[in-house]
């Protein structure tokens, strides 16, 4: 499943649209590239909707947010749907400013999304927020792992999408099946933008494989795993984080079916 | 003619003031610096003019644009036009917005430029914009070689500006000589940035040769090129797109004017 | 000093709030987290306060300044003078344009500042502020270094901050006591954004040490210097300033306290 889904992105090269922040917005492209996607970043409300109308898939990621942003969201999500592309979610700092989870809110009610990839705390604050019908206060502490898979499925089933909820075990589910991706390495985390270019990712292997979006996420996320631990063996001892970054857009951009489907550690549950 | 006016830039440091996109702001900064010239990165109207008057050239990027962003662009070329110092235009996405379409053919109405520089499809939505007064339906499909030349020749006339359309081969014309510029690589494609960051050169070379905008142009051109090969031959078997990035801005801070000289591969026409 | 201060840092894993510019945004991000600190970049007045609220420091940075990040930068610094956290501001620019000069002016009215870090030109314009109660013509041109120190003395004492003015030589005052800063390499200014990383990382420092401002900015200083060796160092012979720029990452990455001290070339005046 990972192999072939991961096989169907290069030939296909999807344009992907990217509404996202400017920290990582140049990994964001590089990683698209590197995959075998196209990039194509816009932000302004007097265009988004008309950059997506050229493209395959569209990620909104809810990093460095504003409020023009938001409107330029909104409209290419609307669009979007319009095409029935697939549209994927980073609820970036979703919990952290009143701002930004009001955004994921009003984006999960006006938009249909085909995924939603966050870390454990930002996924909560999603979940929380269907369950009481938007409150910002509500994002609960930390859960044991089956706690956050009760809460991933049903906010999978609420927004009829598959999500990803990523960390050091990453678990997709679109809440009737599930699958838990183990491996990846701890210096991911020194590297900023892993998430990011992971949600990107997302987006490209969903526009490959738009009938298939559970084995498309879990495509990405051993993908992306995959891709760091490649990362890491490719590091020469006196190398650091600055290196770890170039090399795993190098692993992204060496990776090929085979390898994926011999490395990714991975089981559905 | 390349190699002198490759050597004129370092002694001269200009600084160069590029109003672009957050995508590769980074990469035009370093690669600027890297050939010797000193960035400066302003894009708020409140600013922008006064920050051209310390310049000795302008780079106006499309890329990401926002109504905000075209008011400093405009402020900035008048500017740049009262002062008499080089101004090059890259009209990244000219054609997939109507934002960018009309922001190209407001820029061309506004602004003298010393050069444009695009891929063939954006160079065809700009000649044409010419030809009907504006519209932005008029970006025409794929055109053979000698209409793409003509097409080029035209607009270069039009506008008193060198015309550079670059792809696999580079064409360069002020409308009355011309010049191909081949090499380069497929890896150059895999990075995003090479554009802009061929762009933001061309500023700097035109900043240090200003009375010979046609040299100045295909010395870019051709310094982005042998850049592209050069990284190629130093990417190692296990490296990918992450590091070419890397050793392309390398390659450009390592060139000097007899490597270019006896390396680009170029013709006048 | 230095030893024990870079120590306190990774253990602390401060949560550091920069609003900078984008041409460098990701390389502050990175080398926060190369350091072992936590970045969290937000520029929007609307949620820029309430993200300032769960940092242990903020970082304003005035590169590619616009009116609304500058309001943004006000309710932040606000927040963290209301939270006594420490401030760093960082003036890219003050002198360049009026926007910049003013902000700087601005913020040293309404924000308690406990480090500022600028180049010689940016510290005079800053310094020259006060002098002539905000005058925006009064930048001086280029002064002997006794001079130089006399003046960031001046602006430190009255501003109740440690000032240092970065450059071949880094000078490190509060006002009181003075230190130098020798070392360095050539290399770090073919790279963009070694200021703006070296303010970032002052935060990071400032958090885990904030009853000890001299000693955490002059650690800043001395790790940046040292790591810039230590990157020049490591680069091979066919490498420039694109390895360079990954390499400096990797040695803030691998410094540790015993290295800083022994190779970091200081002295107290």
């Amino acid at each position: 499943m990972l192999q072939r889904c991961f096989e169907a992105l290069r030939p296909a090269r999807p344009m992907v649209h990217c509404i996202t922040n400017s920290v990582t917005i140049n990994d964001c492209a590089n990683v698209l590239l590197a995959a075998g996607a196209r990039p194509i970043m816009a932000d302004d409300p007097e265009e988004s909707a008309e950059i997506t109308a050229a493209c395959r898939a569209l990620v909104l990621n809810l990093g460095m947010l504003s409020p023009r942003k938001l409107e330029a969201m909104v409209k290419s999500g609307h669009q979007a749907n319009r095409m029935g592309i697939p549209v994927v979610l980073d609820p970036v700092g979703a919990g952290a400013s009143t701002l930004r989870t009001r955004a994921a809110y009003t984006l999960l009610e006006e938009v249909r999304f085909a995924a939603v990839r966050g870390n454990g705390s930002e996924i909560r604050v999603l979940a929380a927020g269907g369950e009481n019908h938007g409150g910002v206060d509500a994002a609960p502490g930390e859960c044991a792992p089956e706690q956050e898979r009760a809460m991933a499925e049903a906010l999978a089933r609420r927004i009829h999408a598959v999500v990803a909820v990523t960390g050091e075990t990453d678990l997709v589910t679109d809440g009737a099946r599930a699958a838990r991706c183990l491996g990846g390495c701890a210096e991911m985390g020194l590297v900023t933008g892993t998430g990011c270019m992971l949600s990107a990712l997302t987006g490209a292997l969903l526009a490959a494989s738009p009938e298939q979006p559970f084995a498309a996420v879990c495509t990405a996320v051993c993908a992306m795993k995959t891709a760091g631990e490649l990362a890491r063996a490719a590091l020469a001892p006196d190398e650091g984080s600055g290196s770890y970054r170039v090399r795993l857009i190098d692993a992204v951009n060496r990776l090929d079916g085979p390898t994926l489907a011999a490395r990714a550690q991975w089981e559905e549950l």
